[in-house]
């Protein structure tokens, strides 16, 4: 996955310099096989060995918290600010817990189902919060069974907050953190990594300092794998905390909780509901321009920034924890100053990895999915096993129904009348259709004047490597093939490149030319003519709505067209053009046409006749251009297609 | 394997010009995938099944017939005749059943044995004859059901030749060909295909011609899939009798057997065993010349040749038989006259395929064993599963033991006295060992005058593609580094170039340079430091005997040296450089050295205690170049290993 391509490469990397040091070292006959080459070890790591991997590599990382939204539209924008922020590379996300909005339910809006969403959708390694007082044994065990269930593998323990003023204990209740930190322990054994939280001015209703801390000795010696710490003020705050854990006894990681300053109101709710104080020299500051946000969160990124550093510097701190408060702009300017933003995100793979440990072993995929990763994902939830590697011995399982096109983490960010500027308030035949897909790849105004940034199957606008295609797409765009997916092909680059790199670094990545398309029957019957001159070089498939299908691919085998050749590994091709499940995705894209397009418009009304009648008529082509290491072929296909179409005689 | 290509890349060909008539035709979800991306179709397909395929397509061929030798010298030498005529491409082989010979015991020479060594060993499609006569129904399933176990998948069912003069019928025992067919077919139901002999000039213990075809009719119609006929003189002969089969129902393929003359002897003995009566027209040629070996054979060339011309241009023959009587000559010549000689074996996969039904989906072998195919198919011969694809989820099964060097099917072709003249009748030093693998290399005799054709890790002269390397291999082999095996980079060369080409057609093969060799510690020495130059580059495996094992491999995963790309299908990648079973091979290097070389000296001999020093004292390494695009930097890191031990401070 994008964000954790930094730690695989330094592990990969380190690993690698290791060389030296395994030296003369046996290794016996024993040594079981991965079962599928590992590109990231993370994927195979759980997070307190990521941790202790970046810190023995002497690699600085950092975190970002979450509150789960109060609405589904909120839902489907904190899922995309998941993607913006996950690119930057955190070690983890967490999400808080927050018992009034029902946590555990299923809502789209519960701590639950956005830390499912993190881990499964966005493929971020995700720590979900859990409280534990006012709860008794079973619901708690029930959470987090849940939890497992769906793939998370971190919890964050906490007491909770008290309902009234005073706190009371409940006799054979949680009353405490470390008797949830037990309980996960005692019913989950080692599944779980589990954090708990430190106080660097002790917890407010604590006796005294050294009580909490010894408090916080009982969680980690209870089982708790890492801390993290309540936000402070002064880096020495943090710094004096830290060494008197390890006075005591703490050896676990400590990881300061950072909060950027992002205006007046918010501190001032956060530090009443901490009951830290805000130090003098910052009041000092804040005060005088309480009204000027833009002002104020300056100060705060600088503020941060440099008490940041000063963690680093001091040598004790290896990870930066940061209170997002759901906000993208501070907490990325901070890291992007403090050179921990990852500004060239390598991809361990060619699309964005799960991290359910499940799909660990997921290598491959077919190519149809890549601009709607989270509808394969969603699809292919309940299977066991991933095809590994070669498409192999799995035998075709089945993809889920794709019935519910608004589930909150596939739902458009944009809204329908923001849809109906880009698609046309009103359609007046197929070619004003042309114009739409025209005009999302052109990245050109619509007559209208609004740009098309988004399509029914991609919410995206245009990828940069597709953009190597532009040219192209459009003239065919214009002429009513209807492009939906391409990749050009690739000869042996680097797998460093920016644009169509991925992998570990020394290594080769190879495509062959892709191209998916609606287009008429018309067009269709042309170019299957001229698909014959091609034979041997172009793969094509052909299906319309109904399931006719019409290929030349040799016993319905997958053709793969992206792979990897890397140093000291085995080859990795994780896309494939699949016979079997292009007919899964078949029934996806035509509908896509129909939920996503046509319902915008009234029952009857022409616009959804015309977009009903594509969808009834049209056909789904993809063609494959073989031979990778000579020019793209497709293009020319395209042409001779026109061609023969304009030709006097057309049969 | 290198006999069955040509059918592969038609069957591939013909599967793709079908593409058209597949337009149109449903493709249903439930078609479940192939276990493994299927490169050569026909070793999924039953023997009877390839004849179909082959008759459809227009595609003659032929087959080739041995009888089992009487010592087991000459087995080694039938051996590797299976594995030249097999280079030629034969449809099937099949070997006779010698109920003087003991022919289903475990013996070298038997029948079983054999045929088995044929499958299994050298890849062959192969037909075991087995008669029924004078046997109890035990015995008859005994035999089968040893031929099923060791892979064989095909039998010619045949009643035998009576003990005495006269035949006696024996009660409830098996008096007819007809007999064992049912036998087959009642207790191995489908397993076999089953082949029976048909009398062109009727059986000559038949009361009549007539009554002889009812008798292969109802030997068809109790279970036989095809027919193959005893020899005849005249094309006439045999089209009248296919006519007359065809005439009373018979349907399935009927092969004319073809009997090359190739000497006055052997034909006067195989016309008394077949009571055939020799055409005037031919005993007049024949008389005169009966002493010229040489005159008969052109004369039975010539008269084979024509008579195969006229039977394949009737159009009712699309394979021919050989009676070989083990020998080369003669039979090659009419193949290669007739054009049915391969004479471009194309290769589905880069080493030869066993032809075990079990070994179907092996697809991936380590690059070790490429100069000993059959100690690695020996020694995974109790595998249940092959890695498939990558190594993949198999757990890495264990290699069997190689301890007796002298199984016949991997002994030398080569005497002890050859073996001597060529590496040595007296050793003087590390340097005389240093100079039989150079003399090896460069194909130059060695100080006796005699070239060295074979060394103890390859029984056969250099390949045509590690000659690309010679002039390298020679300068290294001269200074002590000992190359056992290695190849060039290759960077995507058509899958049909005749040197490293493999694999349909259509497609691009790559290779990583490799390079693999034994050398002493001090150079071992200069080597790893020089290799830290090359770290991200090189990989590299280096182990002594006692098992010391310096790698840079990363998590022990194996390393793809040699993969394909195809039109339609996915990455194959059939060689790999495997640490796990890198120490496997380790041994059986090591003892080679012993087995086949220490050993030809007297004990305690000084020769004896050079090769001995060297196996406890030097390492074997491999080493693999992962940029595939540059220049092979191998030959550096050598030149700069000896750059090392030669410069003044060589600390």
């Amino acid at each position: 996955m994008v964000n954790e391509t930094q730690h695989t490469c330094s592990a990969s990397s380190s690993s690698r310099s290791d060389g030296g040091s395994s030296s003369g070292s046996e290794s016996s006959k024993d040594n079981s096989r991965c079962s599928t080459p590992v590109l990231d070890a993370d994927r195979h790591e759980r997070l307190r060995e990521k941790m202790r991997r970046r810190q023995d590599a002497g690699d600085k990382w950092f975190s970002l918290e979450f509150f789960p939204p109060r609405t589904a539209n909120a839902a489907v924008n904190l899922i995309s600010r998941f993607d913006r922020m996950g690119a930057g590379g955190p070690l983890f996300i967490d999400v808080t817990w927050h018992p009034a909005g029902d946590p555990g339910s299923d809502k789209e809006t519960s701590s639950m189902i956005i830390a499912n969403t993190a881990v499964n959708y966005c493929g971020l390694e995700t720590i979900l919060h859990m409280t534990c007082c006012h709860q008794t044994k079973d619901e708690i065990t029930g959470h987090l069974q849940k939890a497992k269930r769906l793939g998370l593998k971190n919890i964050m323990a906490l007491r909770g907050d008290p309902v009234g003023e005073e706190w009371e204990e409940e006799v054979d209740g949680f009353n405490h953190a470390v008797d949830l930190v037990k309980h996960i322990r005692n019913e989950f054994d080692d599944y779980f990594d589990i954090c708990v939280a430190g106080y660097p001015k002790g917890h407010p209703e604590a006796e005294s300092y050294e009580a909490d801390l010894r408090h916080l000795k009982e969680k980690v010696f209870a089982g708790a794998d890492f801390v993290i710490s309540q936000l402070f003020f002064r880096s020495e705050t943090f710094l004096k905390f830290m060494k008197d854990c390890q006075a005591i006894g703490i050896a676990c990681p400590i990881i300061p909780g950072i909060f950027p300053i992002q205006g007046y109101h918010s501190l001032r709710q956060l530090v009443k509901l901490s009951k830290l104080e805000v130090p003098q020299e910052i009041k000092d500051v804040i005060e005088p321009i309480k009204d000027n946000d833009a002002a104020i969160r300056n100060y705060g990124v600088e503020l941060a920034v440099s008490m940041c550093r000063e963690l680093l510097d001091s040598g004790m701190v290896h990870g930066l924890h940061f209170y997002t408060l759901n906000r993208e702009v501070a907490t990325t300017e901070v890291l992007k100053r403090l050179g921990l933003w990852n500004e060239d995100p390598r991809r361990p793979l060619p699309w964005a990895v799960s991290a359910h440990p499940k799909r660990r072993v997921e290598d491959v995929r077919p190519i149809f999915w890549a601009s709607r990763p989270k509808s394969y994902i969603y699809r292919t939830q309940e299977w066991d096993d991933f095809p590994n590697g070669r498409w192999g011995n799995s035998s075709s399982p089945a993809f889920g129904e794709l019935k519910d096109y608004y589930l909150f983490y596939l739902k458009s960010k944009s809204p329908r009348e923001e849809l109906l500027k880009m698609w046309g308030e009103e359609l007046t035949g197929e070619e004003s259709v042309f114009e739409v897909f025209t005009c999302y790849i052109t990245g050109e105004p619509n007559k209208n004047g609004y740009k098309v940034t988004c399509m029914p199957w991609n919410d995206d606008p245009l990828a940069t490597e597709t953009n190597l295609l532009k040219d192209q797409l459009e003239k065919v765009n214009r002429r009513g093939i209807l492009t939906i997916n391409s990749q050009p092909n690739i000869n042996g680059k680097p797998s460093t490149d920016p644009i169509v790199g991925w992998g570990p670094s020394g290594g080769y990545v190879f495509q062959k030319a892709y191209l998916e398309f609606f287009t008429s029957s018309e067009i269709v019957t042309a170019l299957l003519k001229v698909l014959k001159k091609y034979e041997l070089r172009v793969n094509y498939h052909i299906v319309n709505v109904k399931g006719q299908n019409i290929t030349n691919a040799p016993d319905l085998q997958p053709n793969a067209v992206t792979w990897g050749i890397f140093p000291g590994r085995e080859i990795i091709q994780p896309t494939v053009v699949d016979p079997v499940s292009f007919l899964s995705w078949k029934d996806e894209a035509f509908a896509l046409w129909i939920e996503q397009w046509a319902k915008l418009y009234e029952e009857e009304s022409p616009s959804r006749m015309i977009i009903q009648y594509i969808h009834d008529n049209y056909y789904l082509v993809n063609l494959v251009d073989n031979d990778f290491p000579l020019e793209n072929c497709l293009w020319q296909v395209v042409e001779d297609t026109f061609e023969l179409l304009n030709s006097p005689t057309p049969q």
